[in-house]
């Protein structure tokens, strides 16, 4: 299977790149809403790519990278919202996607990546050079219904 | 001792922000260098808030918010960077700051509020609302010497 990992374009918000999302939470966006949101990304600095295979978004990953006043005004990657198409589980797809936003990282000078994954999850990172580092935590502003 | 929780402002450059800021890691900025990239995540949309007492800050934390396209466009805040000076540990500077960016962040329309921390200041958070969801996972893009 050819994969490419390329930055989002329009073209995929009818392509496939919200129905990956989906598998993450639930999306409700039309892709005239998702364009708006992904302007407002941009802006904000924030890169998301997508994985396409045989004309067709399978996964996708952000990278967004946080100025800090430590560290010498240093920068610091967060890898956030990585998902995979379910019939594409194990074919390397979300390695792949996880290198490459370590490399946009790197190249944006980020001193180092930083993500949040449950237990099940972590042998995955650990085979991309990541280690447990701390906890995350997590506050829910809205009460679940 | 009468504390205020109030936005990053330049004068704090010269009143004791970045002495407070150094507890946390290096920082290595002249105030004019810490100004520039003030503006910087000003313009990213990051929040930094100072705690006050007696005209000298005493304590510093920072809400940065992510877009996201699940969650129907939902908006997440990090909260990063919290630092209290060390003779002002146990006086409730830290809880006071971790409380007003958390309610920043509801303002802001954030579902969740989310940060990393090590074991040992798990309880602090607890406290504060937050409980353990997953783990922090880091990769150093520069070798430590």
């Amino acid at each position: 299977m050819a994969l490419v990992i390329r930055p989002l374009e329009q073209r995929d918000f009818q392509n496939g790149f919200l129905e990956i999302l989906a598998s993450l939470a639930e999306v409700r966006l039309t892709p005239e809403e998702a364009q708006r949101i992904h302007q407002a990304r941009v802006l904000a600095g924030v890169v998301t790519v997508v994985a396409e295979a045989e004309g067709r978004v399978v996964g996708t990953g952000t990278l967004l990278i946080e100025r800090k006043f430590i560290h010498g005004g240093g920068v610091v990657g967060h890898i956030e919202d990585v998902a995979v198409g379910s019939d594409q589980h194990g074919k390397g797809v979300g390695s792949e996607l996880v290198r490459h936003l370590t490399d946009l990282a790197r190249q944006a000078g980020c001193y180092k990546v930083i993500l949040n994954c449950r237990d099940a999850v972590m042998p995955f990172y650990i085979k991309l050079g990541y280690r447990r580092h701390d906890n995350g935590m997590r506050y829910d502003c809205v009460e679940k219904g």
